[in-house]
């Protein structure tokens, strides 16, 4: 397809807590963004209408200049080809079998791509953040749940039927705690935000923590910070399972780089401290030379996603993907 | 490189009993083939002069058509950039930091290729063996370690330091037994031919088991279709860390098919059926028409290593490989 300087991308990213929408130009600038309560609790239909309502936003805000297409950033399982929900776990609605792309379409009237949320983060990490310049390397997100995306040979890797990444499920404990998704002890059940309130609320009864406030990360993260043991180790077993979980991928794919973003990883050395550790622990089979990463953190943020959606449809409609431009 | 169509490629396997070569023709056809003892007790000079030996044989046996090149597949751990062994664990001679690829250039007179032995065997299945016809493939070894290969957007993944596809050193048992990598409860310490041999030595003492021989895989196999109990249960379990292992890079990778070989697959569904089930039980965040993988036998068998040296050596010239002719 022909490129036109003048066209518009829109990104909306569908978080647990919020949606946000970001316009990049053709060039890459962004022009608008905005947020608004993502409702995680309410029916599907009012989420729906606010996925397509932020659209039409955009498109007022940005009027005359047309937006081209929408990329939407989804934390779900879906069917690319069809762009049917498959699993989304965190929404009380009910998703499963429910033909999202082609609802936004209808609803926004514009061409709609959809990538999961993760994914959009890893291609803007790559575009413009932290996986600048690597051929090779695995984006990881800490949050609520745990996502990920992999970049290879420098393009995002989605496999055979475009649903890789999946690295939150990947079995740390056969006999752990259930995980959204059905299975036993995935990496999402273990080391996630959610596994971490959990391991809080359990220190909290045994008498081993007192916060200043509800069992979040947040608060989690000063009481280990002030150097309460109890918190320490909740962050240290948690940075252990990921970093294990990454040097099975290391050892797998050999990539470059670790990124790692998600609003768990806001605590910074307390989590990535045993992940770096972890995986010098077990990544021997390398000499440091061949297996050695760079393990950093995202300096994206919190809108990596919309930012990804908006330049995964650049990338959909075949427009260039202007790298390293302002963000 | 230009195609000269009367070129000759030479493919050497060394494993950990036999070394065996192969000729192929431009076009694939396999011309000549022979093997020899390695030889894993011996020094390393000893070892080195095996393998330049063989190359010498194939050339007296082809003359006067010359051999245009040669891979080698070394169960190794190396640099690509220098053909310099880093970890090479199965045999006695020291190994590490020895100049493999110079060495054998130097003795063959030959240009030398190397190639980790496991992904030349993923490049024979991908052109001759189960996976053809698939570009999104891991293809695991199991013999007395555990290596792989893993063939992404149609071509073998060798990370971003040559060194991707060591998925035998998945870490599955933090505590577990050493492995010969220095790592703890990698795969390939609970789950390969040695750990097996390992596991029934521990039966036997137990009194739960008694064969009829030396305590190897292939005698173990015959006391399980017998029906001893403590002998299914052995495969079962590595079957279940290898099914395990392989459910976590599905999640990650997405793939079409899995292909599983070496000599220890040979135990047929006494391994493959809990490999099969404990993929399907632990995928749980894929539907199965997005996350269902085959899982087929090799049907190569022990020539796959040679078969994809002379294969690798192809295409590091530059020649065309001739996709599905006779194995």
């Amino acid at each position: 397809m022909e490129e036109r300087g003048d066209a518009l991308y829109l990104g909306v990213d569908l978080g647990g807590t919020e949606i946000k929408a970001t316009v990049l130009a053709a060039d890459g600038r962004p022009l608008w963004s905005t947020k608004r309560l993502a409702g995680a609790g309410d029916t599907r239909e009012a989420v729906l209408a606010r996925l397509i309502d932020v659209a039409a936003e955009a498109a007022d805000a940005m009027a005359p200049w047309p937006v081209r297409a929408v990329g939407y950033a989804i934390p779900a399982v879906f069917d690319p080809s069809t762009g049917t929900i498959e699993l989304l776990t965190n929404f009380a609605g009910d998703w499963t079998g429910f033909p999202l792309r082609d609802a936004l379409a209808q609803g926004t009237g514009l061409p709609v791509y959809l990538v999961n949320d993760v994914r959009a983060a890893t291609v803007a990490e790559h575009a413009r953040g932290a996986g600048r310049g690597y051929r090779d390397f695995i984006c990881i997100a800490i949050g609520t749940g745990i996502g990920g995306g992999v970049v290879l040979d420098g393009r995002l890797y989605l496999g055979s039927r475009g649903v890789a990444g999946e690295i939150g499920h990947q079995t740390m404990e056969p006999d752990g705690p259930r995980c959204n998704c059905g299975n036993y002890g995935c990496l999402e059940a273990v080391a996630s935000g959610y596994a971490i309130v959990r391991e809080a609320r359990a220190a909290i009864a045994a008498g081993d923590l007192a916060l200043d406030g509800e069992p979040t990360p947040y608060h989690l993260s000063l009481a280990a910070q002030a150097g309460n043991a109890a918190a320490i180790a909740i962050y240290r077993r948690a940075g252990t399972y990921i970093g294990r979980a990454l040097a099975n991928m290391i050892c797998v794919l050999n990539p470059e780089a670790i990124v790692v973003g998600g609003g768990i990883a806001l605590a910074g050395e307390l989590l990535l401290e045993p992940i770096r550790e972890e995986i010098a622990h077990r990544t021997t089979v390398f000499a440091p030379s061949r297996g050695g990463v760079e393990v950093v953190a995202s300096p994206l943020g919190d809108g990596a996603g919309a930012l990804g959606a908006a330049i995964w449809a650049m990338r959909e409609v075949g427009a260039a993907v202007p790298a390293g431009s302002p963000a």
